[in-house]
């Protein structure tokens, strides 16, 4: 919810009939043509909807969500109680209209027409999931005008660019509940996202409920999984919106809750429990590269591939899962198995010289060809991350590239020239706090790949939300509304490439976000109410708004970065309730100020620097009531300097435009004050330096992962 | 969450050591004895929890997820990762120990003791549950205190003074989304209540799964109703949480939406449809008393109780559901069966005259006992609203009592007199829109049962919250926090009884619930950001915290009572997004203004004065802003009156604390500026009138149902 600066730019998305163009609209993704027409649709209490297609349960259950959320929007008394899709009125102005009633399944037809009219609607696909995405496109045009709401009279046409368009949600290190996993799913369906990739079991936890296996949750999970039940109404939940889901269980390595259940499967024995993420203590004081080398001796947990007993165990658990997770893919994992605990053990060794292997790789290969086999028998495709490729993968494997690379990467050119299918998650990893635009502008295809090598090989791609730093308590911040940007470069053409265009839009689908799906909004407030208890809240909004987290890993390998420095500690049980945990990673207050400063030092208008000054006022005076609630707030207390800081940047910038002081030593000042604490970094300092200098740099094109 | 007044305030809940009364805690409900001791507990990264006892799963969960919430809100990092119950370190502060671990069932020992010292804290119960409701206690004695947290030291014994502490939600009008049911549940074991009551079938809506007779759902929902999975896990979560679920089927009247389903089981053919509510053409115009006659003549859908066939019907139906609902209880609704619909079939006429019954009273009483022969095969207890009762209703029926009536209520006393149980929920109606203190001091034994008769014949009470101007928007906003002085008075000790306290204590728990359990402030942004469509918020905050909705049943009867005037509808299509659905029916910043002006009244002071003025001057200019943002929101058009009236009000204030104009002219304008409008009153509007006369009048003790 916008609090700050919204009076400057209420009127970007407003319908001023006749004069608008197609980027006064708010549709994310943005559809493949969109040609705006003379005129409006005006929402009024005539609205009927008429169905006609072959009786698609979902597509009706959407209609019926559609139209009571339409009218929670518009408080207009609609004159249907409940659209059966049998009734068709005649006079229907939204017409409805599919060929085809189909599960999701990834390659079908998800394109619709859209045509809006002063007089009617219609909505035309070919399945009855273009038409839900039709319906979220007809959403979006919703717009407050004077005394009620219109839809612009348009035309849009309209496919996704990619087949596969997902989302990783890691539920292994930090538990996500059930709710926050339904509440994301809502949010994919109005961004038109295709695929819930949901990881599953890691070191730290297992988390599905095995009846097979019950050891599995009851050793591997510390009581926190999700039931049969659960599941199955989440795939069901997600079909119904016309998204898959995607189920990992990583293997070899990354496994100690599996393990800890039934160590039988272990390449050496040990007491196995699950894993408590980043052991500081044995780490601490340590360079990067010398940790990275470590990481390549240890032994670490990893099944054991060359008994007959594993692939029973999987043989029986993958039927198992396939009961729930009916959708056509089953993701294997095979990422960061570095081989030592099969060099280790004697018997795997002989095994390997049997049969002829040279490396480790290549008895990963042939766990992965076995697992292979096994799901073939439960009509699965197997996924696994990149380290899954080589030359004996079988070619129905599909492989997900997460490793950052240059834009011409050799390795997705190796593999789709070895004719497997490829999903992009580099450049689209939640976890490192980079902007939305660092996302936005990343393409799936590679540099060095041609147009039809890329058609053929890069299916499409998925955002990636690690969890070391997330739980059910801010994973809906840190992934929405960020993730929509990547949802468009999924979904629209790859010449949409404006970010600023991006963020106008990205800040009014926040509020639909908020409103239909996701408690991001809810779970900020949450965590700054407790700050205060449950005192004056305004003021840490205030100053939350104006940070956000320091990019990259800096914080998750704090101990291993900077052993000298203080830094928040990021055990499992660390407590996610500080500020690095509760802002956003995009500002938009910051970004909304961005853009009055570069109007301001591009016009140089009385109107802008006095709107500038008075938000530099309530930044230098927010302090005093801060300083007020801390008196009464442990946490408050220990964030005071991020308070101090912001006050004390905004006094500077106010005498600089006052034209009082030295601007270098203000520059050297602010430099000073924006430098990164706590995990969190001022989203204002370029605008604040830009006051000073005169010049608002460009934002940076990248960051560094460390 | 407060926004305004708060500064006054905040230190009527912070602990100073040593100098605390009983009344400065916050615990909610009020526990039977607490004895404050000199010291406090500080919660520091030393909190380790140790077990002693049989290994209750359900304890262990709830002891882990306290130990989690306690962490988010201190920021601390605990010791433990994981509290298995096995570990009992030695050095544990806090030490937990119970005899029995019991599934939650009615009449067992609740008690608990919970002594903090500053070394350390002790829970001992008898049962896991009474542990639990230990849990709650001990969270609610949290005080933030400089630097980190604390609890006073104190000792408390504390068990219930009834057995059945219930809620009811009605989920048949409107459908309650099945997350919505949780976090009611959450919030429930928070007040220690024991009993959810769901009403899940009536007119409108029939919201089960049923596999056995699947048109239930099919034809009875509109596609609104919670799977059978959806339904077990909900009674696991409550079992979890010490809570009971007892399930309602209205039965024999209340019935369209089975007769939708399964026309056979009707007392007369008819094309029978899930009803709606209110048919607004048909009565209008029409007297309340012409109207309650009407509902006494009119033929309405009833099941047909003569036929065998309806009798294998329910008996199938029962042996499905209670494989769901595994508690002890089975509801049959029977309320407000006018018998209409038997009288003139004449084949039940003759059934009655072959039977030698005389009425249809004795009919529905045959009906109720055979439902209790069938509902005994199934091991459930029958239980039914008051019209059940009669002299041949089995002595294990227990009766719950919802019609108003003085509070020497002899229907309750003939009905303890026959040996049968009840349940009192008349008082408790939470759709009536009175505020908290009125059904906090309805105490549930009638004044004309001794104490004897009331300990075997009242097994206590519940709240009801029936939904025909509530679905899974609102919900939360209706039930709490008011539900909590409710949940007191059925626990604590019936001279419990100060309304500011309760209101005092009710606004910190507030905080509490929105915090570990309901989404009710986050409900009540979302129906006010749509208003503004997302732009600046704290204008219709700072409106909507001083307005409640009129009492009583007018809005609901709009049509009825005031046929002339214009009303909201409120058909079932009507969207619940307007000021009445959104505001709460307690104002808390009405209260703290009230607290204000006694004050200020008493004292005569400057900072009183100076602190009102301030106030006033803020409602006053709410205006400029409201109608600037108006200009974009058709919503916030609507009800400009609203806005000019409190701004209005509050300059009329104003001038009389500076002495100017007329006062009996001033509270004139008061009067004609606090009529209600748009279903809602002004909720200030006695502070404002006292600080124009100089007398502030007591609360209402009673409203007008009408």
């Amino acid at each position: 919810m916008r609090t700050i600066f919204t009076t400057l730019f209420i009127f970007w998305g407003f319908l001023s009939a006749g004069a608008q163009t197609t980027d006064s609209l708010n549709l994310l993704p943005r559809p493949q043509t969109v040609k705006l027409q003379t005129g409006r649709f005006i929402i009024s209490n005539k609205f009927a909807v008429g169905i006609n297609g072959p009786g698609s349960p979902k597509l009706i259950a959407s209609v019926n969500r559609f139209y009571v959320q339409l009218a929670k929007r518009t408080g207009v008394i609609f004159p249907q109680e409940y659209i059966s899709g049998k009734e068709n009125p005649a006079d229907a102005q939204l017409a409805i209209s599919y060929q085809k009633s189909i599960n999701p399944v990834i390659g079908i037809d998800e394109s619709y027409t859209l045509t809006v009219t002063p007089e009617k609607i219609a909505l035309t696909a070919t399945t009855d999931i273009g038409a839900e995405h039709g319906l979220e496109t007809l959403y979006q045009l919703l717009t407050p005008a004077g005394s009620g709401f219109c839809c612009p009279a348009v035309e849009i046409n309209d496919a996704p660019r990619f087949k596969w368009r997902g989302l990783m949600i890691d539920v292994a290190r930090h538990f996500i509940p059930f709710e926050v996993l339904k509440r994301n799913v809502d949010a994919m369906a109005i961004v038109k996202m295709n695929v819930l990739h949901l990881h599953l079991s890691d070191d730290e936890g297992f988390r599905v409920e095995s009846k097979v296996y019950p050891k599995l949750q009851e050793n591997g999970s510390n009581g926190l999984f999700y039931t049969q039940h659960q599941l199955k109404e989440l795939v069901n939940y997600a079909h119904d919106r016309g998204i898959i889901v995607v189920p990992e269980f990583d293997l070899p390595g990354h496994c100690s809750s599996i393990l800890a259940a039934y160590p039988f499967l272990a390449s050496y024995p040990a007491n196995y429990k699950p894993a408590r993420r980043f052991n500081i203590d044995t780490i601490k004081n340590s360079s990067l590269g010398k940790i990275m080398q470590l990481i390549n001796q240890v032994q670490t947990p990893t099944i054991d591939p060359t008994k007959e007993s594993t692939y029973v165990f999987f043989d029986q658990f993958l039927r198992e899962m396939s009961s729930i997770f009916t959708d056509p893919y089953f993701h294997v994992g095979a990422d960061e198995n570095n081989g030592v605990a099969w060099k280790q053990n004697p018997a795997i060794a002989a095994f390997m010289k049997a049969k002829g292997m040279k490396t480790t790789d290549d008895l990963q290969a042939y766990f992965v060809n076995r697992m292979h086999g096994i799901a073939q028998k439960y009509n699965k495709r197997i996924i696994g991350w990149e380290e899954t490729f080589n030359a004996t993968v079988p070619q129905d494997v599909i492989i997900q590239k997460w490793k950052p690379a240059a834009p011409a990467d050799t390795l997705v050119k190796s593999i789709v020239g070895h004719h497997n299918q490829v999903i992009i998650s580099a450049g689209y990893y939640l976890d490192m706090y980079f902007p939305a635009y660092i996302h936005y502008l990343t393409d799936p295809v590679p540099a060095n790949l041609n147009a039809a090598a890329a058609e053929k090989g890069i299916l499409g791609g998925e955002a990636a939300m690690w969890s070391e730093l997330v739980d059910g308590g801010n994973e809906e911040i840190r992934v929405w509304p960020r993730t929509a940007a990547i949802a468009e470069r999924f979904w629209s053409d790859a010449g949409v490439r404006s970010a600023d265009d991006m963020y106008r839009r990205l800040w009014a689908l926040d509020f639909e976000l908020n409103d239909r799906a996701v408690n991001e909004y809810d779970s900020y407030i949450k965590i700054l109410d407790r700050w205060v208890n449950d005192e004056e809240l305004n003021t840490a909004i205030t100053l939350c708004n104006v940070y956000t987290q320091v990019k990259g890993y800096k914080r998750l390998m704090a101990a291993i970065l900077s052993p000298g420095e203080v830094h928040a500690k990021t055990t499992l049980t660390t407590p996610l309730v500080g500020i690095a945990d509760a802002v956003h990673t995009d500002s938009e207050t910051g970004w909304y100020f961005r853009q009055l400063v570069a109007t301001y030092l591009d016009k140089h208008d009385a109107a802008s620097l006095e709107q500038i000054k008075s938000q530099l006022q309530r930044w230098q005076s927010n302090k005093a009531r801060f300083n007020a609630l801390a008196a009464n707030s442990p946490y408050l207390q220990q964030i005071a300097d991020l308070s101090d800081n912001l006050s004390n940047a905004a006094g500077i910038v106010l005498q600089a435009l006052n034209n009082e002081g030295n601007k270098d030593d203000q520059l050297k000042q602010l430099q000073q004050l924006e430098k990164p604490r706590h995990e969190v970094q001022l989203a204002i300092g370029q605008s604040l330096e830009a006051l000073v200098t005169g010049k608002l740099k460009p934002e940076p094109a990248a960051y560094s992962m460390f």
